[in-house]
């Protein structure tokens, strides 16, 4: 089966934190039966962390796990600490695939999504 | 004369903070004439600051100056520290209109760009 995880930075403040929950929710709707599981992961400041997140969708039975980074330019995080967590965890669990997307910033759709809000 | 802002939190990389002016440019010519001026403006760690952009717009002639954040969730940046800065600048300068957007993650537009990605 396969799990979506979408990826945000954590913040220090819990509305933000659960902002990301409402998403998250609002994405497993939205993504219908694509996904067996759609949950959030955050890279610090709160949990799950990413390699907890991980765990709990290998755990549930994923074979193939997507993560899809809510981030929006390709600063150290995307380049460098995401990428480390990810393969640590391919070590790990060499029977699941993992398929880490490019960060959402690189969307064609999001200069669309800009001029909406501009 | 009508200027927006794009906001970003600048990186330590100079790869992530071109990628903005990329998207700034791109964002340019995808709004035509709706503004007179598209410019960005980094929260920290690059140039032109938000308060360096500010003053340029207003040196510029803007009489409007439109300031969207480019902020998936609303952290102490979008909570305190953006708004912190345009109250600052409001005062400054009375007679320039300066609005500030919801930051981009709250469009309404960011589900659909998500299963895009997922």
């Amino acid at each position: 089966m396969n799990s979506l995880i979408l990826i945000a930075h954590g913040s220090r403040l819990t509305e933000s934190n659960d902002e990301i929950r409402t998403l998250t929710a609002q994405l497993r709707t939205a993504l219908g039966d694509a996904y067996a599981r759609v949950e959030c992961a955050y890279l610090e400041l709160s949990q799950p962390s990413i390699p907890e997140a991980i765990d709990a969708a290998v755990h549930a039975g994923a074979q193939k796990i997507v993560l899809l980074p809510y981030f929006l330019a390709a600063g150290t995080h995307i380049q460098h600490h995401i990428p480390a967590i990810v393969s640590d965890k391919r070590a790990q669990y060499p029977h699941t695939e993992m398929e880490l997307r490019p960060h959402i910033g690189q969307s064609q759709a999001m200069i669309e999504l800009l001029c909406n809000c501009a």
